[in-house]
């Protein structure tokens, strides 16, 4: 049956006219949305189609996760309270070397899960270990992913990056990234999209990051890259380069529309103007934030770089760096953490926000025309929110958005559909064994710790 | 049956030497913790008690929020994306002004239910209208609280308070804050505590704040105060007494360790010392701050406050002001917050963000031979946290407490004690009709927003 009807709830479509319907409906066929309007009028037109009960619900666009690890998802709790430098060289490089191909597919499709069940329907991921296990993972879970090949040919006499994860050349990298391309771009039904990636500039030589960029350009798509982290990531690359981050880009002419730039969480007013002016895309991602001390929320441009025009993006990151996946949680923490910055009730109003979390996410995978809003001719990524969830209660009509802002969670996420397929119904998952991935990713992570050895112990005594 | 022994679990004891027990078990005799030890320990002392099962469980202390407003419950979403004088005069005053009784006991048995399932088992109000209502509900939830009459004597021509939340004198706010004591301090078993409160600064005579403290030093009690919420609010601080709140309290010689101050958002270091000398109590509100745009995440002074050795304690705040009732997201905020803000991963250990959810909160209520830790003699406030939720998976025992911190939330909750009662079991209200409850709320809720009428409209279009 590839006929969906979603009827009766409000319908946040997120569309030009940012329009929310009251007892609405979204006529879906072939995976495409074929129709959004009031559940009345739409019924007569589909009458055969399958109907979903949307009422008591708020129906939204799926979320667009733009900046995650799938690889990480053993990594919850490996790298919390250290330092950058720790966090990189003593546990998630040691980590990436020791996952088994297994483990990565086992571990992505625990990470599909969570992103679903947070209403995230898309994921962009700059690359880990075993790609070809999470592209596994994402087909099976259903959900959708701008995957890549994570490569860095460089690997500083001070700072030796482990041989497991580096690339020996840019032409390696390249024609490693060209045979994940030619394998995966456009499975699953076209849910699988394979990008360009560079892990980090430190790690990269000019060679590669231009290969990277021709790339994306001859493929029509993006390069991911994790860009001006933090105050110790930007300083080890004015080290290497004598320029920041950005500005680096920009010396080697590199910097373009291509790019989807996780973090930006340390630039000043003329690198936001770099971007602005190159068109590329930022990845803000402020738990992560928070939790690495990148001080993208409390010292960040957020607001410069809306004011300047550039499409900035919400992404949750790994698990290992943020540790929650909630989409919900990010934009509250992107309007309210801008708020508390800059001490201004007013900077970051709650549609802004759902904004970023859909349309703009959309337009940083550049695939406006696919995904982020619920339009006819777009791809049927829907997610229904619970409104009557305690957290919810009460909701006024005029503060049904800054509600999924400020009060919701990915647990009032009742059900959620991508590509046309119910992947979520009731908070349950029809295609999958959750029980079964639990165990086995907890069975996983146990032999993985041991295998590992970390220097790390619990600061309070067991017994 | 008064003998209750929660077995198998890891038990978080935050007792002083912070024992984290594996297959832990806590004995309970008349609401009251007979002891604490290894499971295979315990159960033969305690043959004919109700057992708990707690295996993939950890068990907590119950959290302590010190900053609450009950009566705020049907307020959610009123006051979004606004400024300090919006929230106050266009919003939160109208709102209390306009709530009948019954308003505010449905609104507190929600707002019970939500602390309940939060693993809060305590919480601090300042006061709002009709307290009464809110001591019937807590007594009928079954957790805990220390209540209070919110006063304030002082109407600025300006800025007039509506009569209906004002006090006519200090004089008339003590004899009623005593009469509210003599009805409710010590109710339900010792669940309800009564405390002095003053609601804001700006509002209080010189005369108000001394009552109240000689007050709170005669019924061996706290003052429950918001101070240094905002910039807005400590200039009006400023243009009213010519000083800043923490200096102008010094300067009444009012300044003493039974205060409890909401927020100290907004001071400086020597303020810091102020507060250190006196042992005045702060309640952080991280969540609030970034709703409410208050800076105490970004710019306050937590880590400053901690090493002059000041007890901060957590507060989710009302749901007009967070909009969230959930600590483990405010121990994320805490922990997070202060690592983004200085930029230093190992500023804020887990550890701590966890010790200030439970052991300072009852320091703060001067509560701490009561509550805050799972150690014989104190009350039995317990909480289960699924230790096998998805949100947990997978948990290596090193990142047991930032697993807590960083990774759950309220919905990870399984099971709260309450004084000895199963208040909460496998996320379900035994005692309460939660559905009941919900539903009087809502419609509660859109009867008041048709009464109140208030200038807020949707952003976006509704069809």
């Amino acid at each position: 049956m590839a006929e969906l009807l979603v009827t009766g709830g409000v319908v946040v479509t997120l569309d030009a006219r940012r329009r929310i319907i009251r007892d609405g409906a979204v006529a879906i066929r072939d995976g495409r949305i074929v129709a959004v309007g009031k559940a009345t009028a739409l019924a007569p037109q589909f009458p055969t189609a399958e109907r979903i009960e949307a009422a008591d619900h708020i129906v939204l666009p799926g979320f667009i996760d733009t900046h995650q690890h799938a690889t990480q998802m053993l990594a919850k709790g490996l790298a919390d309270d250290c330092t950058f430098w720790q966090w990189c060289y003593e546990r998630i490089f040691p980590y990436d070397a020791a996952l088994s191909e297994e483990d990565v597919y086992w571990g992505a499709l625990l990470h599909g899960l969570e992103l679903v069940r947070s209403g995230i329907t898309c994921f962009a991921d700059p690359g880990g270990p075993h790609p070809e296990a999470v592209a596994r993972a994402v087909a099976e879970v259903g959900h959708r992913a701008v995957l890549s090949l994570h490569t860095w040919d460089r690997s500083p006499a001070d700072r030796p990056l482990p041989e497991a994860v580096r690339s020996p050349s840019p032409a390696a990298a390249l024609a490693a990234t060209r045979r994940f391309m030619d394998a995966w771009d456009g499975q699953a039904g076209g849910r699988i999209r394979v990008s360009a990636a560079v892990r980090t500039l430190t790690n990269a030589s000019p060679e590669l990051l231009r290969a990277m960029l021709a790339l994306a350009r001859e493929r029509d798509t993006i390069v991911q890259l994790h860009a001006a982290v933090s105050d110790s990531h930007n300083q080890w690359v004015q080290a290497e380069t004598g320029r920041t981050p950005i500005r680096y880009l920009a010396s080697l002419d590199a910097l373009s529309d291509r790019w989807l730039l996780a973090h930006c969480a340390r630039i000043d007013d003329e690198e936001v103007q770099l971007l602005a002016r190159a068109g590329a895309k930022v990845a803000h991602c402020p738990g992560s934030s928070l939790h690495s001390a990148y001080g993208a929320v409390a010292q960040g441009k957020i607001p410069e770089l809306l004011a300047a025009g550039v499409t900035v993006a919400l992404g949750c990151d790994a698990v290992a760096s943020n540790n929650r996946i909630d989409m919900f949680q990010e934009m509250f923490l992107l309007a309210g953490g801008q708020k508390d910055a800059r001490r201004d009730g007013v900077i970051f109003p709650a549609e802004q926000a759902l904004e970023m979390a859909t349309r703009a996410g959309a337009s940083a995978l550049l695939a406006a025309d696919q995904l982020g809003s619920l339009e006819v001719g777009k791809r049927a990524d829907l997610v229904l929110v619970d409104a009557r969830a305690p957290a919810l209660t009460p909701l006024y009509d005029f503060a049904l958005v800054p509600g999924l802002v400020y009060c919701a969670s990915k647990h009032d996420v009742a059900t959620v559909i991508i590509d046309g397929r119910v992947v979520l119904r009731d908070r349950r998952f029809p295609h999958l064994d959750e029980a079964r991935i639990l165990a086995e990713v907890r069975a996983r992570a146990q032999a993985l710790i041991e295998r590992l050895a970390l220097p790390v112990a619990s600061r309070w005594p067991w017994e």
